[in-house]
């Protein structure tokens, strides 16, 4: 699925009254399919503000409904900030979460001193001059298997283990600016956003590079000094099965 | 400067009260510089709909404020789909318009069978199957010195030339369909919709490569059979001078 995240209160549900992605879908599904209940899975719970063009979900249904009719169905229903890129069978038992193996997100920092009128939905506006080669220096150093409690949202995850793997963490020059390319097995709550944050330190030279690694190794997000990165730059790019 | 013209009346102010690009330009240097009545030319008269990255507008001002400080300003009050790109001090008598040497345009089509969440702002969504090089057979077919006013919105420019010089018009293959980019000295009121609409008629075999040189030669704009495309999916790329 593809979301423009602007206008959603993130993927998951919460509150009442929200206007989540999850809510939209199963207000649309209930529209489609009015004799059951649906529940969704999704691949990644991004939060408030954040994008998705790859993002994956699955569900159980037994609407008769055949599968080449399903995404031209919901995309008919959903609002035009929300669409079905694509709809397929899965095994029994599939679950869009559990069995992804692994996801990757996009961030996208416009370094242009002015701002653009197309591009600041999806991007973070950053003015200051970025060092990218210490940037990618900092990302070297968080890439592996490691506890990224220190990246989390505190309190994300309780009682839940904080160790991901994170297979890749890039920095790449692209028009109006840099593209940050994260993949790992799962991501904590925030993770991405975390992740960026620190590496635009980095940039503007407030940390080291080897700075990330003492961040890190503390495994406390309380003695990490680094705020998150803005939501409305981050985007979930494809889920891996 | 760049806009979103999703939500504005196009470029240019005809009646009252529309939200046009040049309305609320108009505005904001009021607000900027009271003092003078600011009167601006554009390089490019988009109509509603259309988006620019690359649109360019002169104006001559008595305002002290230093260069370097006009984009700044000018984005602090503009409204978010409406940003300044860049500013530079234009020689005495400029004209953004009559200045120009080359316009290019370019035309996303969205040619997966689902719509897009995200691009279905600055795309056309096509579903039927489009012969890539039929459309390039016909699209070189055009290119040159012609009159183009079988390719212009009718009575739209009354007692001028209606020849332009079209020295690219190019079908390339991207990521989720088609970008179409031509590039001319000047184009007509809806040109490119309509020659992108003339493409997308060849594309699936309404009409062949060859009408097309009719349709010119006719120089008639009720001898096209072809409706102009949707203007969503234009975007003023670049001004050349």
């Amino acid at each position: 699925m593809e979301y423009d995240g602007t206008d959603f209160c993130g993927y998951q549900t919460q509150g009442q009254g929200e206007r989540t992605v999850q809510s939209v879908l199963e207000e649309t599904l209930r529209r489609l399919s009015p004799r059951e209940t649906i529940a969704i899975n999704a691949a990644g719970r991004t939060d408030t503000g954040v994008h998705a063009l790859g993002q994956v979900i699955s569900f159980e249904t037994a609407n008769g409904l055949p599968l080449e009719r399903w995404a031209i169905a919901l995309n008919s229903l959903l609002p035009r900030d929300l669409a079905v890129a694509h709809a397929e069978e899965a095994p029994p038992g599939f679950h869009a979460r559990f069995a992804a193996r692994r996801r990757t997100y996009g961030y996208l920092i416009w370094t242009r001193r002015t701002r653009s009128a197309i591009w600041n939905r999806y991007s973070l506006h950053w003015r200051r001059v970025l060092d990218v080669d210490a940037m990618r220096a900092g990302a070297r150093l968080l890439i592996g298997a490691h506890d990224f409690a220190a990246f989390a949202r505190a309190g994300g995850n309780p009682g839940m283990t904080t160790v991901r793997d994170l297979g890749r963490l890039s920095v790449r020059r692209v028009s109006g600016g840099l593209l940050v390319t994260a993949t790992a097995n799962g991501f904590l709550r925030s993770m991405v956003r975390n992740l960026v944050g620190a590496l635009l330190a980095v940039g503007v030279g407030d940390l080291s590079p080897a700075a990330l690694t003492d961040i890190l190794e503390s495994r406390d997000r309380s003695l990490n000094p680094v705020p998150p990165a803005a939501p409305h730059g981050l985007c979930l790019m494809r889920v891996d099965y």
